[in-house]
């Protein structure tokens, strides 16, 4: 199943509500060592990265960079960061 | 499932394979009107954003924009972007 197949699928089932929407994801696997180990490797760069990723899409959106939905997880050596936005109506 | 949980079990699958990795998504899900028409609201600053942030993980990946792996797909009502890049070994 595509990553595709999975968006696909979830909006699906809100069909009938009738927003444009915008979802971002960005998903850092760190490395793992030959013992299975997680490099201890989080540079400054990536929250940098997703703070100017953040400001971008809050720009383009014309929405407050603090009134867009981000949601942080981090799981083994996955940090998941998502960013969720209903756009304003266009007149 | 959350979307988290459908990147952990992909990754799963590549485990061994120690790469550092970022993969970016970005969807965008358009208005659907009563009539189940999809409103041919595709304007300019989408692909100006897409581009802008192709731009942004260039920069701080130190990756060329044109070599990352950009893919882009749709179906109905949604365009998903997806960017791939595997980062260069730490030294």
């Amino acid at each position: 199943m595509s990553l595709f197949d999975i968006f696909f699928n979830k909006k699906k089932t809100t069909a009938g509500v009738a927003k444009e929407r915008l979802q971002i994801i960005l998903a850092h696997e760190r490395n793992i060592d030959d013992d299975g180990n997680i490099k201890a490797n989080n540079p400054e760069w990536l929250s940098q990265l997703q703070n100017e990723l953040i400001e971008v899409i809050a720009k383009y959106t014309k929405i407050n960079a603090d009134d867009l939905k981000v949601h942080l997880e981090k799981r083994d050596n996955i940090d998941l960061l998502e960013i969720n936005v209903t756009l304003p109506e266009i007149k």
